[in-house]
């Protein structure tokens, strides 16, 4: 149905090109050697818990799929099921394929930490991390391309949209709550209780909370940026079809393409040379990556014969994407004033240092809601809702990179925990000690940039939500503030998000509490763990934090979308779009501020754990650890499902708007 | 210029009686006997601190309303600036006799619990809370009649309304952070550092401390709920005036005046007998003057002839505060599960207790957020927006009876600390604190009800806000969601409450501190204070919690003001719209929120220490102080500002709408 070639095959050229690349990049880590056979044994019981947990946890997910596929046959059609699969699949496979080379990775860069040092290592932990960015952006274009092209229909492509947003909700709040589950429960036992050092292999939850890094931090936060990723070309693809403009249907595919192209030459001045510094090094393929983009889409921009003004509205959401993830960078880094002063703060006591860091993570939402307002406006004076949704794909664009960035994180971190739990030696620990530091910079940049991403698609839904309504009603259908409905939508919208914080945070503490009792009961039971000659059941953890996500995750999972639901046949589409607004406004808020708060709380820990303050062990150290804690499930688990939950609903509402409109009680 | 008899001068009539009647019962108060020489100089303590924060709060403020009252005259006219300064007077007289009688009530409630127990105490410190409640309303709807009855014209009364506003600012969270630096200093140094039990007069805060009762819990919260309801009143008015039926305009003037026959005959039936139950009297009086409310309205209604969905909007109100009000008191209340949850939590650690309560305070704003949404919908739907305006009006006519509540609280918290302090022995000790646990209860409750009312006030100030605009360009401007200049708005006006949120608290740190020096300089520098034989030096800690607060706000209202501003001459009226909308909706959320939060973590702390899970001196209650102290600044400082700043920022945008109109760089 597709005439020779068309400028948008760029997207599924890139996209085969990013998964070659990523296959490559696989079998160079693979190849590497994986060390001594106690590292190996390490390796394997982390590789094993992070499989039992996809394992669990996609058995599940497919329940739950199939039962979303029926319905969605049901009441929608049978396409719609088949290709909601398909997302489902693809968001799958992109999990599968980033936790297989984390767990890989992590004990391959420890091992070349022992024979090369940092110059051997860091290739290794960030080729890892480029292996899962380069997978997802790859497998993620790919499949729009084949929606695409099988159907000619950007709606299509919703329906794989949602099936990648469903499973990255579970993904990424659920592998929140276990991570989160396993270092509390892990760090009360083992350090308060029984005064065991962290990641001490007599833990029983030592490997669950090795896992938990992958789990959460490695194939959560890349099919949050997945799910992100399909919604914004989506949402721009919808906005481009109704436009009436035949090249602006095709054009995100386009700047999307030229984003893996970018993303992949970024990747590649990624190196590390002697005495240099790994956090400036992966700065720089950022930066590298946002110039080649800004250039490329440009020059396409001319050759194609695209209005300039779509591209100055994709370099403007590029630019929101990178103040966000500045801000959050200076909010949460431990060598800036307010990880310094929150650290100061715990010299009077946990309390003030709690309360500091809180209001230092109310500050931080200001420049991102400035960002996101402002950004926003500039995308719609340039090139109206179209605008905005090209403005969502130039900030996602470069997902590829930014992903390699964030998936490196947890491989350093599992490095050091290996390289410590098989007794490399202080110097092997120190040096993933600094490759794990990096990460931490860039993982706070990537929150920041992800939240910000998000944010702008989630606009560029909502205004894809009126115009898949439009079509169906053939007029526009207004959402006024002062129209009751909608502002009843708005106060109603607010509180999905908060109750969805509320209930996760306290599904955190609840599967602590059974992992705790777990532990302790090991160690009552399990003659000679404490001395070091039994051997702990950590499948028994692992178990736990597990089958504890889900039965945390399922019933909010349920909450939130038939809400969603609900409210729509109820109150009809103007209240929706209220609803949908709202969601927008309180989790975009909750998101920047539970991310930075937690990431705040974290450094200034660091900060006086590197020697101010009185060190270690001082009073003001057990009242940052107290804030750290309190940050945890803020910035792991609650913070980053926020997203994800915000594209799943708009994405509901805008599925089910031929029912609602058709059935609603109240009408449009 | 007004004929014979009217409906609406029913306001001014009620208005005199409710002054008279606080008058009778002021001196009714101050006729009974001060007790020994002991109490009477500590009372004389308190009394003088608290004049001093009046005093000097006063005379910056003056300088303040003068500089305004020119800018209006210079800007706007200077019949705005007069009557500016008259609401400035209202607000400021009604602050000052709130105190008065507070800090006379005290210490004769505490007599008389020692002279006759809890039915001779009770009357006391209720009847001391009833003159500032029936005060209150009094100034204040006599103020409003005054202004209506020489112009005629309800735009006036905006003059009015903003004067209250900005002082209530000044009272609210300048007594906000006033008390909680007292708060937290004397208990870091007193409790902490020199382990000297609380409301010992050693400690140089303790007075600072009882000071900040006064002037946090009773002067601001009555400020507060004046404030809300000149706003609610003045608004219905406009939208009423701008409607074309001319009762419209009045009839929020005819039920206020309703309101405040309902509260005198409300608070005539709160009295407590051999064995009664201070809390269930209190509530019964609350209930009485609802029913009443309703009952007269009704007759009213049909009287005068209103539509009947006037008076249904009106209960709407009424019932949309009573369940903000009901949800506070379940999600705070020390035996219901919130509490009790949140105390078992922090057997774990401070941490979880914090989490836990974070989380229920989170759960608490869906039924806040409900209640809000399909109130005003319900309201709309019955009369279009005067329905929300005449419904804001119906939840703050029992205004009356609510402040009564809530000025008891602090009369029986300080009472309290009198009686320990003049060491009146255990009985008495015991009997005035019964009368403070009552207080704890109405004013939970007090907080999500005045909360609830300025959220529905906010909604009819922004309603009345588009009829301002409307009657200057003479067609009705849309606030429409996806207009990009109302969601630049909404995400930069979000941003207002949570700056204000965070520099508040860090405001209240950085105070705390200096008193904590201050405090530690005396036991340092003056002889034998530590062994009761020097006397401490009350009034430094009095001048530096007084001028801290004016200090850390000042900068804060001119930066709320400003912003405000700038972005409606930036960005025009459409972009203030969305602003005013992004402050209700975080400025709602946040409050509900902190208020909540707040209170539980409090009495979570309280439930521990009346003998579960260890008790007092645990572990557990250690962790719960913590908790305690974050919760803090929520409830008592942070949270409770934010209503009157959305009112300031809303009536400002209101008030400078011509201007902006005439002059902003984007126009409408």
């Amino acid at each position: 149905m597709m005439t020779s070639f068309e400028p948008w095959l760029i997207a599924p050229v890139s996209s085969v090109l990013s998964i070659l690349i990523g296959l490559f990049l696989y079998n160079y880590v693979n190849s590497k050697d994986a060390g001594t056979e106690r590292m190996k044994q390490i390796a394997g019981w982390i590789q094993e818990g992070s499989r039992t947990f996809l394992r669990t946890e996609y058995r599940y997910l497919g329940i739950f799929v199939v039962v979303m596929a029926v319905l969605l046959s049901l009441f929608l059609n049978v396409k719609v099921g088949i290709i909601y699969v398909f997302g489902t699949l693809c968001s799958g496979l992109a999990g599968i394929i980033g936790m297989e080379i984390a767990v890989k990775a992590n004990v391959r860069t420890a091992n070349a930490a022992k024979e090369g040092g940092l110059i051997t290592a860091f290739p290794i932990a960030f080729r890892g991390g480029a292996v899962m960015g380069l997978m997802v952006v790859g497998i993620a274009l790919f499949g729009i391309s084949v929606i695409y092209w099988l159907t000619g229909d950007p709606e299509a492509v919703l329906g794989m949209s949602i099936g990648a947003s469903t499973l990255t909700l579970f993904m990424k709040a659920g592998g929140g709550i276990y991570t989160k589950t396993a270092d509390i429960a892990a760090d009360l036992v083992g350090k308060v209780e029984l005064s065991i050092p962290e990641d001490d292999p007599r833990n029983p939850a030592v490997i669950a909370d090795n896992v938990g890094d992958n789990v959460g931090d490695c194939a959560g936060s890349g099919a949050d940026l997945f799910d992100s990723y399909v919604a914004a070309v989506m949402a721009a693809m919808i906005l481009g079809g109704s436009s009436g403009i035949a090249y602006l249907k095709t054009a995100p595919l386009v700047f999307a393409g030229i984003g893996i192209v970018a993303s992949i030459i970024g990747i590649a001045t990624v190196r590390v040379g002697e005495g240099g510094d790994p956090g400036k090094s992966l700065n720089l393929g950022t930066y590298v990556t946002c110039i080649v983009f800004i250039a490329l889409t440009y020059g396409a921009s001319v050759l194609f014969g695209y209005d300039i003004r779509i591209w100055q509205a994709t370099a403007a959401g590029l630019l929101a994407g990178i103040v966000i993830g500045m801000t959050s960078d200076y909010y949460t880094s431990i060598n800036r004033s307010p990880a310094i002063k929150t650290a100061e703060a715990a010299q009077t006591g946990a309390a003030i240092n709690i309360l500091t860091g809180f209001s230092y993570g109310l500050m931080s939402c200001f420049p991102a809601l400035l960002g996101i307002g402002i950004g926003s406006a500039v995308a719609y004076s340039l090139y109206g809702v179209y605008g905005v949704g090209i403005a969502a794909v130039g900030m996602l664009a470069i997902a590829g990179v930014i992903i390699a960035g964030d998936a490196y994180g947890p491989i350093g971190d599992n490095a050091k925990g290996i390289a410590e739990m098989s007794e490399l030696g202080d110097e092997v620990v120190d040096i993933t000690d600094e490759i794990d530091a990096a990460g931490n910079t860039t993982k706070a940049i990537t929150k920041g940039f992800a939240i910000g991403a998000a944010g702008l698609t989630a606009l560029a839904l909502l205004a894809s939500y009126q115009e898949i309504v439009k079509s169906l009603v053939g007029t526009t259908i207004r959402f006024d503030l002062m129209d009751p409905l909608v502002m009843m939508g708005v106060f109603v919208g607010m509180a999905i998000p908060v109750i969805f914080s509320a209930m996760i945070i306290l599904g955190v503490s609840k599967n602590a509490f059974r992992m705790i009792e777990e532990i302790r009961r090991q160690f009552r039971e399990i003659p000679g763990l404490m001395e070091g000659t039994g051997k702990p059941d950590y499948g028994a953890c692992v178990s736990i934090a597990t089958m504890g996500a889900l039965r945390e995750l399922l019933p909010l999972i349920v909450f939130s979308i038939s809400t969603t639901l609900i409210l729509g046949f109820v109150a009809g589409i103007r209240a929706l779009a209220g609803y949908l607004s709202g969601a927008i406004f309180s989790g975009f808020f909750l998101a920047i501020l539970m991310a930075n708060a937690g990431g705040l709380w974290d450094n200034s820990k660091k900060y006086i754990e590197s020697g101010y303050f009185g060190g270690k062990g001082s009073d003001a150290h057990k009242a940052a650890v107290i804030g750290d804690t309190v940050g945890d499930p803020f910035k792991d688990t609650a913070g980053p499902s926020l997203n994800t939950l915000v594209t799943v609903i708009s994405q509901i509402a805008s599925l089910f708007a031929p029912l609602i409109i058709a059935y609603a009680l109240i009408g449009l």
